[in-house]
């Protein structure tokens, strides 16, 4: 088994990235392809095959024994379906039996993006060493994943960990989810700008509106830009907090475009969550940012793969 | 092992239950004693020492292979203490430690009184067959517990599924707690109460300002009571809707006095759940009232006893 590779595959509304991946999480093989996001679901899905044909012409391949995938959501791991939110060419789309019959016939485990880098961290970042802890990814989006009593808890469609649409304000703005005051609405990178933008503040000569943008006014002390990020940092707080209350944490590790602003975002944060997490359980809670950089959706499916796998393994053995 | 019971306790700030259970679920011996709760530690703790006194006179104790205790939190079982916010007496008390040597040294497993409600549910109630569900009881204060995978998912130190004190609204009213908007400042019996008496509502001519004097009115049509329900239930919505969204259950169970408002709680709480719970995975989610009554606190910590106890044995055999 020392000897057993993994095949991954991380899907998004951008690119469609595979790899092989060894017991140690090293990528031997990679191969990719843009994601035909606007065409029909069997286009989309020909670019996926096109990703599992390279990766099974590598002389590695002879040694996978599974194949993960961490796919934009939502996904429904019961099903083997997907229906990504940014590919409508799919909805309920099959994607497990397709993936499956393409790999000639590979074990195929599915979880959400959220999920595969939660499992990445976990392995390989800062979430590593901890049994119980949230990872989360603040970017266009919010998304996350749990790990609960040491293992993985992708629920059982594998979409578990959604922190983004959680209501932290049900009085709060509309969210396109349908609900109200969802920690997305208020922390995600469009919504920070949205709201910096809305109380005055000015872009640069360069006209950069993004929440990079305003992140370095914030550093800059534009009290403005300030604001909305101890904004977004209280939502986050706020969804943080409730995670650890409801499930116990010990850490929560923060990725994505948004997490760079560094101290921007995560001094407001640490404060916040002390107004916010205020159990005796909840109040060690470490917030810290994420480890694993661009190939964490790859890595972290691999590892549910891995971790199926051995699952599957044991079954059979005793 | 078919013929092993377990002890088991019921520790609240009003009374102090004992019984012996067997693995069926059924209380074979039960002994009581009032919480002295406004006493020192020790003064607390004999009453304690009383209650498992007495049912260690029974002729089944000789069968006991384990005791759970469900108490009134916060608990830690990591540290086997308890420091119950209505016991002052208690902080950080060692109370695994001293049930061990008041049993003549049985295995204790200390779970929070939430947790031990949602084992009730799980094993006799109405969450029995489902592997991931939320119990809930909303009364003076709002707490649950979850099952996730199957089984009951206490966290590490005993107080998950604390969904009375996550925030649903973090602008909202200053909760005890510390923070602010919890789903026990806007749910709990006490505040649909003060709420309907803050916007006009006047009790009857017996003078009973209780949630339950709330909810006849609502029944009887009047609208400000019928308000504060339904303000109650959006904020239940909220967290129930938070839970599914961040761990997948499939039901979610409703107990305590202020679930005995039936309807007049339970179709706003449908009604705003549409609302809240919004993503595909959370859309079929179930709620319901609960099944068992005042014996849940023992027959929840007979189980969680049964399972560690279950647990121990298949650790040593295989």
């Amino acid at each position: 088994m020392q000897n057993d590779i993994v095949a991954a595959l991380d899907i998004g509304g951008t690119k469609i990235a595979g790899a092989l991946v060894d017991r140690q999480g090293r990528i031997l093989v990679r191969a990719q392809r843009p994601t035909p996001a606007q065409e029909d679901g069997e286009t989309v899905v020909r670019a996926v095959e096109a990703v599992v044909a390279e990766l099974a012409a590598s002389p590695h391949w002879g040694r996978a024994r599974a194949l993960g995938i961490g796919s934009a959501g939502p996904v429904d791991a019961s099903k083997g379906t997907v229906s990504p939110v940014n590919v409508p060419g799919w909805r309920d789309f099959p994607l497990v039996e397709r993936v499956a019959a393409a790999s000639g016939g590979l074990p195929v485990e599915l979880i959400g993006d959220g999920v595969a880098i939660t499992a990445a961290e976990h392995w390989q970042g800062a979430a590593q060493g901890y049994d119980n802890a949230l990872c989360m990814v603040v970017s266009t989006g919010v998304g996350g994943g749990l790990v609960l009593g040491g293992r993985l808890h992708p629920g059982p469609t594998g979409n578990a960990g959604h922190i983004g649409h959680i209501s932290v304000a049900l009085d709060g703005d509309p969210c396109p989810c349908g609900a109200r005051g969802c920690v997305e609405r208020i922390a995600s990178g469009p919504n920070i700008a949205r709201r910096a933008l809305d109380g005055g503040w000015k872009p640069g000569a360069d006209g950069d509106t993004s929440a990079a943008a305003v992140a370095a006014a914030a550093r800059a002390g534009d009290p403005v830009a300030r604001a909305s990020f101890e904004r977004a940092a209280q939502a986050l707080a706020a969804g943080i907090a409730a995670t650890a209350t409801l499930v116990e944490i010990e850490i929560a590790v923060i990725g994505g475009g948004v997490a760079k602003a560094g101290d921007v975002l995560f001094a407001p944060l640490r404060r916040a969550l002390r107004d916010y997490a205020t159990l005796s359980f909840v109040q060690n809670l470490t917030v810290t940012p994420a480890m694993t950089g661009t190939d964490a959706g790859l890595v972290g499916a691999a590892s549910a793969a891995l971790g199926a796998r051995d699952a599957a393994v044991a079954g059979v053995g005793g």
